[in-house]
């Protein structure tokens, strides 16, 4: 398989983007530059200085002549060169005129360090709005405000625009976080593993540049190899779904978002005001954009060691070489657990490491070389797994036993690395503090082998490889548009129901508009009539036919189950007219109170007629509206499954064929649709149609709030839905 | 609560106990001893002089006047003095002659490095066999063969009898491990984390000291805080288990069991092959032990450092101290998904916080002291942490901004942590690579405060300390034993059971003599008759009463139910004439074949009737009989929940009553149980009852195999055992 990343390598290294004057500056003015140690003016100095930014560097200072040895301005408009970033680290009441100056400047990108905006109160959203409105007038691109910066490692910048204090080596992989002190301890983690870093990005408040802005940017950059991405929320979730669907079909994204528990989530809100409440199914957000997502931020910069040198598998199936027995059982059940397979090696494989092993070396998968075994027992092994067809990957234990040379063993791990054919990691198991080690050590690290120091970790990461390759494949597909549904019709209902009658701008359609609107979506329901007194609901019952339900009907009654306003299984006429009789009476005009409260009964009582279809599999579907991202559609199966056990799933709409599918095989009990003890299975087609239809339908429809199908009935040869609500703006 | 931990330290801290021949040896033996540098027996002698060994060393070569410059002796009789202990690294045919010397010799203990014994074959095994007579006429203990060693870091023995390379500081944590490879992985972690050990134990073929052993004598020692176990696999789970249960209460076993994966189990088993097929319930047995289990070794040690310096905290209520938003948001998501809780801080917390820390700090939980937080600030929200009677633990998060005194944040940390009075884990974020931060890591680390480089990492740590308190204040009591069941009887039917007639040494018992013993036992079954004629049928279902269940019964008819044995809701004698006459012509004896393959019909026919009892809650318990360990008992909700959705539930045996309420508790369809939907819920008393009751009947008959109480048909005043299946040997 061809992927994109192969590509399009060529046609993208040369476009010119608009946010390189942020990563790529070539010159940087620091508005705020002091020689005050440890104030932040001085140490973005400082750190570009130490970093050997290739540029030019303008710090503007009213009152000093120079800032660290370098030259200062007054203003901007004293530098006598163009300029393409500016630091801002000024008291935050002086920002929008220094915006509207910067604009006049030509500076097409700004750093806003300084707090004091939308983090504190009406004063600072009103500065944080003025800037944004000179910034919008010039055309001037907002990083921050209240953040840490950006780092390009990219040796033709060096740019450290950022306070913190690490210095990465250049790499491969790129950071964005929401939270500086997240992004600063990630950095940190791939500066002790060793890890090079590209570029790193904090943007705080994001008012402007937004972490999926950073994220295309990282997309689109040659140089990044993968990317680790922090949040705790997103302030457009549908942006990044888009932004980040793109990107990670390119390079893998390892995201974590934070705030997953509620206890957690009012942390976030005490520190990040701005996104309280907008909690958003991040977790659906990255599914289905195939980012590979971690509730562990250790194991996501671990990962990213494998990430940044490793290619990509073509498949699950891993071959083992160990020089240590324990290690290899527990990395087996790691690379097990996370859906790799150990396949058996080949009669020649096999014959091959009977004539190079040691005879005590166990031939097999895991294949033992034994602590003894050297640099051409490893190599051997090595070559064989090359080249077994069967074999997508390889999982290495090496303990660094005193009886044999070690340094010879990791040169010839590194020169098969090197070949890049099938990725590799190393549980690299020795003391560092013994010289003899050392060496060791570096020659596996500076030959790109991933080196990890337990077995479960470097699983862990030959497994996340594996997983990035599973979710890049997945090939959703796009949504299935039913062309015949009756779009005008939908709209005339849903336009009616948001009429004034309902309280705080929403409403329930009454079921007459609830069945006419999913028929006219091609939603299956079954055979009804609305009718408003007894003959007519013995005439509409012989119509269906019997045996049928009767519901009182008015959109004053929305819990008519739990009030008797229900009747299931009615076999005749004389059952029919009793029932009537007595919601009438419950309900009716002349009913001493009504269940609204409101005293009087319901004035506009029906009767709602359907033919009652027992027998088959309850399932529900539903839907419900998110703020700023498409609804979520749920499926799950009824009853107690869904009350009790709350086994149901959720994808974001539109939900694709593929998507619906994996909805119906992904609930735990789903093996109840194919039929068990006897029983026989439901028609999923059709449960997978009513799905698409219902995704379309809220696609089309943003007014609707919620809606429950519960029950649809599913049978052997078709399903319909035989209740519904649905709730409208 | 007091812990026995404290009231037991003085009276065990001087008996003399017999492994410390082992593990406190005043005087060691090298058999094997070697001048040939990486020879076993040359790095051992090495490493017992390196690690400054304060006994005395005996070389013991034919050959050689001294070794690595100590006299060496041709025999171990031609040594003066007495030997505690003796390695043994000679060829494997000569140890049964050397063990009998050592013997004669008096010395107590014995560790054989050398391999060649039960994992090489017949010839090893009755090698080891011999030397195992040997050593028990002589009252020689062995540890071993083919193992490591042992290694103490007391100073006042720093016994390194062990050829591995990893050279530990003398702390509080103990280790044992089946694995060599694992076990110095695991002590190499502990030293890059920095964290002391106390005694290591790796015990490859364990033919005669146990790992149940060593825990004991772990358990014994006052220097050992907490104990880390590697296992895949138990020679004896029951005794581990009985040895773990007393260990437990008194210090915490952080344990990992590997091959929990099918893959991982055959990994295990190439190379450790005495232990293939023993896969018992691993898990069940470090939850009845009260052991903390692990899936992740990396996770396991860095736990390990923060039981080997912090008290275990009374309870689940944590306060957070941080100086950066993001990671107080992540400690915050894990330490909650660990069951924690982050209690409001009091009035009086608030006030003395509103006047000790900075303006821009935010008084909550977490307090957040702001990364331009000093000494002061630190101290005072530990103060007021340390001083909140709604707190039992502390979580730090520590970033080394460059704008504050690290070092004294740090002191202040470490002052608090001495006192000791509630633990406190440390999320300390910095670059080692300045200086400056060196500095304050030494502060940090020589002050005992675990220090973690991840939030979630810390959390965990935390986590582990709270799981701790849980597992030791759990107390799941002795089992009830129930006086009035009548045992002679039930002797005599599975006596009666485990007749020739079945095969392969097992049968199944008929239904008659099921109903009887589980009466026996006091376990309720529908009443019930076993007849042998027509008449004799509809007598029974009338005494019975109607509605009633008729089954056709003989030893032959295991399958019953799929072969149409059995006629369910017969309502009156003419159902039952039907239903008898057709089971006749079905599996009589006149019928053509019978379904057990034999030519003929069934000749002991007989039709077993009870009473049909519908609309309770279908439960299903169960007991299987486990190699080396008491049975295990399953309870689940029956139907498709234990088939399809497999929401059961096991314990080891004996079941105490606290263990069958949590069997019934821990179930995910828990909630069915106590009645959903309008539905009521089942008489639980009873249904905990028939566990305890089936429990202590499998522990009293050990020749049952296997049991299948399913259906229990559970209502709302009691429950009733309707269809069971009994196999004994």
């Amino acid at each position: 398989m061809n992927y994109p990343e192969a590509k399009e390598k060529k046609s993208t290294s040369k476009i010119v983007h608009e946010l390189d004057s942020l990563f790529k500056p070539k010159s940087i003015a620091i508005i705020g530059a002091s020689s005050k140690e440890l104030s932040i003016g001085n140490v973005i100095l400082k750190n570009l200085v130490h970093f050997g930014y290739t540029g030019k560097i303008y710090p503007i200072n009213p009152k000093e002549p120079e800032v660290r040895g370098i030259k200062a301005y007054p203003t901007i408009f004293d530098v006598p060169d163009n300029i393409d970033l500016a630091h801002v680290i000024i008291p935050s009441k002086f920002v929008p005129q220094i915006i509207e100056d910067c604009g006049k400047k030509g500076i097409k990108s700004v750093i806003i360090n300084s707090a004091g905006f939308s983090e504190m109160g009406e004063e600072g959203k009103a500065l944080q709005k003025a800037f944004l409105a000179k910034a919008k007038e010039y055309g001037v691109r907002i990083f921050g405000p209240n953040c840490q910066g950006i780092i390009n490692c990219d040796p033709e910048y060096n740019a450290y625009c950022d306070f913190t204090f690490t210095f990465p080596k250049p790499g491969s992989i790129s950071i964005v976080a929401l939270s500086g002190g997240v992004g600063a301890f990630i950095m940190q983690s791939l500066f002790d593993l060793e890890i090079g870093m590209r570029m790193y990005a904090s943007n705080g408040n994001a008012c402007d540049i937004s972490i999926s802005d950073v994220v295309n940017y990282y997309g689109e950059d040659e140089g990044t190899k993968a990317i680790i991405l922090y949040t705790e929320g997103f302030h457009n979730p549908k942006e990044f779904l888009e932004v980040a669907k793109v990107v990670a079909k390119k390079k893998p994204i390892l995201a974590m978002k934070a705030g997953r528990t509620e206890a957690g989530a009012q942390a976030a809100a005490s520190h990040t005001g701005s996104l309280a409440g907008v909690d958003i199914a991040t977790e659906l957000i990255f599914e289905k954009a195939g980012i590979l997502a971690f509730n562990n931020e250790e194991e996501m910069c671990q990962v990213a060691m494998a990430f940044s040198t490793q290619p990509i598998p073509k498949g699950n199936r891993v071959g083992i070489i160990t020089n240590t027995g324990g290690p290899a059982v527990i990395a087996t059940d790691e690379l097990v657990s996370a859906g790799l397979v150990l396949p058996p090696l080949s009669d020649k494989a096999k014959n091959i490491l009977k004539t190079t092993l040691l005879p005590e070396a166990t031939i097999g998968n895991p294949i033992d070389v034994v602590a003894t075994g050297g640099g051409t027992h490893f190599r051997s092994a090595l070559d064989v797994l090359m080249n077994e067809e069967t074999i997508d990957s390889i999982y290495i234990n090496f303990v660094t036993a005193p009886f044999t040379d070690t340094d010879e063993v990791a040169r010839q791990i590194v020169e098969v690395n090197k070949m890049k054919k099938k990725p590799i990691v190393c549980n690299f198991m020795t003391n560092l503090s013994m010289e003899r080690y050392q060496v060791t050590t570096k020659i596996m690290k500076e030959g790109g082998v991933p080196c990890y120091a337990f077995p479960t970790t470097a699983a862990k990461a030959l497994g996340a490889l594996y997983k990035y390759h599973k979710v890049r494949s997945r090939n959703i597909g796009e949504a299935k548009v039913f062309k015949e549904v009756d779009k005008e019709k939908a709209k005339k209902i849903i336009q009616s129901g948001s009429s004034p009658s309902g309280r705080s701008g929403w409403v329930f359609l009454s079921s007459d508009k609830v069945y006419t609107l999913l028929s006219a979506y091609g939603i299956p329901v079954a055979d009804w009539r609305l009718v408003d007194d007894v003959e007519k609901t013995v005439k509409a019952a012989t119509e269906i036919g019997f045996p049928v339900v009767i519901k009182a009907d008015a959109e004053s009654l929305v819990h008519k189950s739990d009030l008797g306003g229900v009747a299931v299984n009615i076999k005749n006429a004389d059952e029919v007219r009793a029932v009537v009789e007595n919601m009438k009476r419950k309900f009716g005009p002349s009913s001493g109170s009504s269940p609204s409260g409101r005293s009087g009964g319901v004035a506009d009582l029906k009767f709602f007629v359907q033919k009652f279809l027992p027998g088959g599999k309850e399932l529900v579907a539903g839907v419900s509206a998110q703020r700023g991202l498409e609804p979520l559609v749920m499926f799950g199966l009824g009853g107690i499954y869904v009350e009790v056990l709350k086994d149901v799933v959720f994808k974001i709409a539109p939900v694709t064929e593929l998507e619906a599918k994996e909805m119906l095989s992904s609930i735990k009990a789903s093996k109840l649709l194919d039929g068990v003890r006897g029983e026989k299975g439901i028609h999923k087609e059709s449960v997978i149609e009513i799905i698409q239809r219902l995704s379309q339908l809220v696609i089309d429809f943003p007014e609707i709030q919620e809606m429950d199908l519960n029950p649809i009935m599913a049978f052997v040869d078709k399903a319909f839905v035989v209740d519904a609500r649905i709730k409208v703006q």
